[in-house]
């Protein structure tokens, strides 16, 4: 018996790859994918790889017919918009994955000092798991309400989380990112001419990502955390890397570093600890695998390196693997493409 | 049961690609992964999108070990050198799957002319069948030894195929080609500075694959059949988009230009006929479908653009094609993948 | 003693690289740069290579402020309100070049035809020399307006013109173009996502450049000219590749398509034959020059491929070329620069 | 009167971009460029910006008939290679600037430590100027021996040295660069398919850079001065944007540092201090300026982006500056060129 699946928000990137792994997707039928503004329009006319693959089209359900017909929604709606939606949906009994940052914050106050504005739903923040499987699988198993992390955020917390309880003080981290990041809106940041050959800073030192890292890494037990994120737009369409320093309560060495990583992620199959090249955007691209490395620095601190796809790990694929969790299917389900290379 | 497959010269982008499409395969098990000079090396070392994702490791059997371990092998192997090894395997017994040019051409002569050498096993010509699953599906069903197209002959040939038996006279094509296509070996070509910011013709009306469009055509019922065709080297990775203009026996208009491609694809799952929009090689990278469309010129000709994959319906995937056909398996196996966008 | 030009409408990639080809050129003094919607802001906040490099600010002056201050107006304004306003200011004494396609079209017959509009001022067409230095050097000096051709026209016209008079019929030519083509203004088209990995044809059959080099061709001698023409857009920022097959009167050889395009061109700075490589993007990006190789295609016709920048040659490069014509300087003035390898 | 000058090695990128500049400088006749395995070649045939813009072919001389030649010698050849040749040529009376690293380092230990060979000529490094004009204008105006700064250390000392003289401790810098940094040969690393379209680290924490760096700001005044610098290879051709945060022997406020910035750069023309958006490469692309914007972190610290042309203000643009300032001529001599945006 499958589960039944809708997304809500569905003609962005992260409804597109959540279509694109549901519809394949062997314990998944996915019900809606809605849309305003395109309900009606075959969704092989937005996403074009789908173009003759699947009859569905998009859709505009009440939150009664979402009840009604699905067990489950995941939303890519905007900050904000999202809290609302899936907070009716929620209400209406309806199990619920966002890929929004809505949820990702434990406190209305956190969410106002990185989102700049008053959250909608702050009644349901306590029902929110974080969902990062590589550090909370057992509570994403029986969650009603899951907060999918931010693209950034999912590489500097896979790029931390071994380490996490023995961090001390701020963390120095560059990320950069492919253009596919900032949705399938054009705009002058994504525009061809100027993204095409350049490396732009952005947000410098004030992304909003650094709210839930920040979060995640003083619930693992890390000591006066802080972080001073730089991302820079890079001119790919897909991929993040994120490289980091970061000091630690004792010092280590990049031995006692690789086996802490290895003995961390043995468990978790979409995290590839390496040791022999470096982490990069080509080897994991359009996959839910992640890549990283770590290593001393040679004054005591740590250096890690991560790449992960921005829009899968860091999106659609991740929420997947939530999913997969939340409906008691094996967590690769759905996840096990490859990627290319090139 | 599955059968059992092995790949020789499994390092390059070709060898790649049927590793990735092979390993995920259902029907399939893949035995050896063959190279001389990589023998011992985990798969994933070279192809890093496999790095953990496999035990694999290249090997260096003998034809005897090939025939003995094999039901079918698919060559990946350099022109000439693949005649002669695929030649011993088939001899052996095996089943051959052929990615290179040797067995594509009828005769000696014309693969003289095209190859600029001569052919090693003239023996074999009689017994290939030229694997394009769109018009010689039974053929390929009950072959021992299918050359599989080349990249741009592939493009050309879908481009044809509805109205080939119309064709009179020269076919003016230019055809755009992603890096990929020129392998990986690192080479002037493909040199990343040089690339990424130019569009480059190359083998101006000279191309080997002009051979084996030529000669299918002719064998569909072209009359004076011949192609003018630029090659042209594009800065994108993956993805091959041919524009043709050809003369017919008869004028048509764009309607039944249409009417006949998307009768005559409408069996064929991997050939997706577009009118309302242009094919592109974003909405098919990576995977085994094509996007074709054409329309009537106004004085009686036709135009088709045709959008496909260089190493997976122009490669790999088309292999896999035929490969399905002969094993009896359903003939989308393996090669469901829908791509991204973007 | 250096002239005074005012660029009108320069927010845009044309006005852009008119400012930074004119605010260098050694007998030139920019007196304004128009905008009305920029009016105040400093020209390097638009065009980010002149940041601190310039005081220069956008201004939005009359007519009459234009006439007195300017010697000659050059205009990158949009179709039909380029006519509107270039009109008013040769109304008002001022000599006129013109980036848009306005005054291109010898009929308003032909501009309906190609533009859909009715053209705004007729009364003009007579007066307006198109402006393609390699054919028409001479009227151009003594021209007061100049129509300066656009970007796919001007590589098809250089690749035409040498062999222009024993034209006879159709020319099937495919054109693919960088993405600064599409303009400044982030659209679909150029959204960095799905333009990086593709090659997509728009304007099919249909694009309006064909008009001025038919109309050219039929001056130069051609018979029953008509144009084939597909455009493509292609991954990359900067040039345009032009691969073209045309019949003759009279057979030809690749040695005579050699000379004829040799002669033709020797006294033309901006036009490089090439006989031992292929034209391509790359070695000409942001220069005015062109290159363009001929030669037989083995049945009497002929193949030519020409390269150029399209906002350069194919655009502010060509106009600057046109003005120091008509202004009586060397005609290489502002324009020497090489251009970078890689 | 021009100096005569001879470009030793010059079929790389680095020679390409001193011929490229040095054929158009005002104030310099190019007498020799230098090639062994080139010479007789014309060097548009290897530069192809340069195709028949020059009759200026590679040559072979002795070092004698360079010194009869030649007033000043520019080399960009290998590391290593570079101090026999220019050592060479120093002995026999000629000016000299180096692209390559062997003279940028006091110490022949300090060079083994970075280059990890035995150096060959350490009598002249008591003799070198480090050719950094924003620190060492007078010192490069009187030097007979000039060694030009290596690309990432161009990027890394605009961004240090209105501060050298107060930094403390290790500085954590991640530097992203175009491909072009890794030279005209076909490598892996510059692989278009694999390159295309990924981020990838590479010598962390171990580039040899780090060398002049740390000893430039130690000569600045800088304490305990030490560099965590991971180089992270690019899918973009020209560029080097770095990002880096170090501490400061007392706490600063972004308006005092955006001051000193700003004092410090303002009587270098080529160093743009930006205050209102992000320094990127595309708008500093193929010139030799550098965009560069410094700002506080919040805990006291300062946070500083630089973006350069990798082979122009890092390469051969920064050399031609020192050549400016050696041979008296301004310094902005033959490096005006604005470049372009897109």
């Amino acid at each position: 018996m499958t589960a039944r699946v809708s997304i809500l928000g569905a003609t962005g990137y992260g409804g597109g790859e959540l279509l694109r792994l549901l519809l394949a997707h062997p314990g998944v039928s996915v019900v809606h994918a809605t849309s305003r503004s395109q309900a009606g329009t075959p969704v092989g006319r937005v996403h074009r790889n789908l173009l003759g693959l699947t009859d569905l089209e998009f859709s505009a359900p009440s939150i009664a017919e979402l009840a009604a017909s699905s067990d489950v929604v995941i939303g890519a709606l905007p900050h904000g918009a999202s809290a609302e939606t899936l907070g009716a949906c929620l209400d209406a009994g309806l199990k619920v994955v966002d890929l929004s940052g809505d949820f990702r914050l434990r406190t209305p106050a956190l969410y106002q000092t990185y989102y700049k504005a008053v959250h909608p739903r702050p009644d349901l923040l306590d029902r929110a798991v974080y969902g990062c499987p590589e550090v909370a699988r057992d509570a994403i198993r029986s969650a009603e309400l899951v907060a999918s992390p931010g693209c950034f955020a999912t590489a500097i917390n896979l790029a931390l989380l071994p380490l996490a309880s023995s961090l001390v003080g701020r963390v120095q981290v560059v990320g950069m990112t492919g253009s596919s990041g900032s949705g399938a809106e054009a705009s002058e940041g994504t525009h061809h001419p100027t993204r095409a050959g350049t490396l732009r800073p952005y947000k410098v030192l004030t992304h909003q990502h650094v709210g839930e890292v920040v979060q995640l890494a003083l619930q693992q037990g890390a000591t006066d955390m802080a972080l001073d994120f730089t991302p820079v737009s890079a001119p790919l369409v897909r991929g993040i890397l994120v490289v980091l320093t970061a000091a630690l309560n004792a010092p280590v060495n990049t031995e006692q570093v690789e086996r802490t990583f290895r003995e961390y992620y043995a468990s978790h199959p979409f995290v590839k600890v390496l040791t022999s090249r470096e982490p990069e955007c080509a080897s994991i691209a359009a996959t839910n695998f992640a890549e990283v490395r770590a290593r001393a620095t040679g004054d005591g601190r740590v250096h890690v390196v991560c790449a992960i796809d921005n829009l899968v790990k860091g999106g659609a694929g991740q929420a997947v693997q939530s999913l997969n969790l939340m409906l008691g299917l094996p967590e690769r389900s759905g996840l096990e493409w490859t990627g290319t290379w090139p």
